[in-house]
């Protein structure tokens, strides 16, 4: 029995795997990816066999992750060292439970096994727009959720003073019904990104009552939809003009201006 | 006027960066670094200038912020190159929002600036724990909060089927109580991991009920607490040995094992 290293490799670009990612690609002897990974990546592990296991978002069915789980399965009984690479983070919507389960009932202990985390899309999206998740006062907790559960429902929820929903790009007028049927207000801010991190990311905000017309822009594109306190662009806040005469006026502007 | 680069570093040891925050890291004339991050990163660039601007959650008040602030301003007029290297992920929890606003109030234009995403403490803890966060059926939603917030107060919720606590290390016995007020059960399953990604890293789980038994064990390291469905170990699920007969009974207890 080999190694089995689950690789996060961000969300896309290759330079945003890391170092950690990079390392146990060169040492692979065979790496199962998936179709949203960077074929730039191949170049860490050119020593490596590189097999497609490729699936994008929940399309797949069933049988083709039992199809996965086997194929890791024998591959880590012949080679001494498997990474299976997966885009964004596998511990958030990475089917990493279902891998981890197949090596478990192959008797391949979790010695065995190590995960190495990676950039999820909710991230990479703030990076890109420059919009931290949390904020002062406003933005305290995050939620993660797919817009789309594997039943093929739509979720939209607000649970959290900033949700990001995963997998959004397809269904977002009806995205938006449910956000305001959720109790977010039509006018609350929302931040769509699609492939953020690459070159040709694309970034736009919206109204959640305008959600449906940034899916012409972000068509065909892996996309996150930020909804809350962490979709607002930052700006600047004048700090250091305050004057003891105007101090509470400035503390309310400087409120309204932050919150 | 220079370029700010914000670089996570990740939730600590150096190969946990991302190639794009290492290749910053090589480029920068100024790195201003915080507590948390690994001395080892300094070998990335070892022609910077290094600014220890170190605070620890949120021990720091206002007018440490204001000298941070202050400082990545100045040094932006005064360098071609600026790296604001921030432990985990400057989008959550990172106070990226204050530094954003002071740039903008400095007249910094958003294209000078560029934050690379980077590994947040949860999914440290999850890829160290084997555990991963969302969960197929019963994992749909991930929450991510700081247990202590700026003014003191403790924050336990139930929001989401995973919801994982930040800075949480001081508080275990009372966030234990928040945790049950907040409809958490007395048995739902909870990871607390401690210096998630270091070869040190320690890992225990508790019932919501008996939480305050880790504060021992991780005591004064940097601790993050995952409750829910993806605090659960994962263990082998016998797919293989359904039989058409017994497939019912068979059913059911995959549903118990996964659940």
């Amino acid at each position: 029995m080999g190694k089995v290293i689950f690789v996060s490799a961000g969300p896309g670009a290759a330079d945003l795997i890391t170092l950690r990612g990079a390392r146990a690609l060169q040492r692979a002897d065979v790496v199962l990816f998936d179709a949203l990974t960077d074929p730039a990546l191949r170049e860490f592990a050119p020593q490596a066999q590189w097999l497609d296991v490729g699936k994008r978002g929940f399309s797949a069915d069933a049988t083709a992750q039992t199809a996965i789980d086997a194929l890791l399965v024998k591959m880590a009984r012949q080679h001494a060292l498997v990474v299976r690479l997966k885009g964004g983070d596998a511990s958030i919507f990475g089917r990493l439970e279902e891998e981890l389960e197949a090596l478990a009932a192959a008797g391949i202990p979790p010695d065995d096994i190590e995960v190495v985390p990676g950039v999820t899309a909710a991230i990479a999206a703030a990076a890109q727009t420059q919009r931290p998740l949390t904020r002062r006062g406003q933005g305290r907790s995050v939620s993660l959720t797919t817009a789309m559960t594997r039943e093929g429902d739509l979720q939209g929820g607000k649970s959290a003073d900033t949700e990001v929903f995963y997998m959004a790009g397809r269904q977002l007028a009806a995205l938006a019904r449910k956000l305001v049927e959720a109790g977010w207000a039509p006018d609350a801010p929302c931040s769509v990104v699609s492939r953020a991190g690459w070159p040709d990311a694309l970034a736009s905000e919206h109204p959640v009552s305008g959600l449906a017309a940034a899916a012409l822009l972000h068509r065909g594109r892996p996309t996150v939809v930020t909804v809350g306190a962490g979709a607002r662009a930052v700006s600047a806040r004048p700090r250091k003009t305050i004057k003891a005469t105007g101090l509470a006026q400035e503390q309310a502007r400087t409120r309204a201006l932050s919150d």
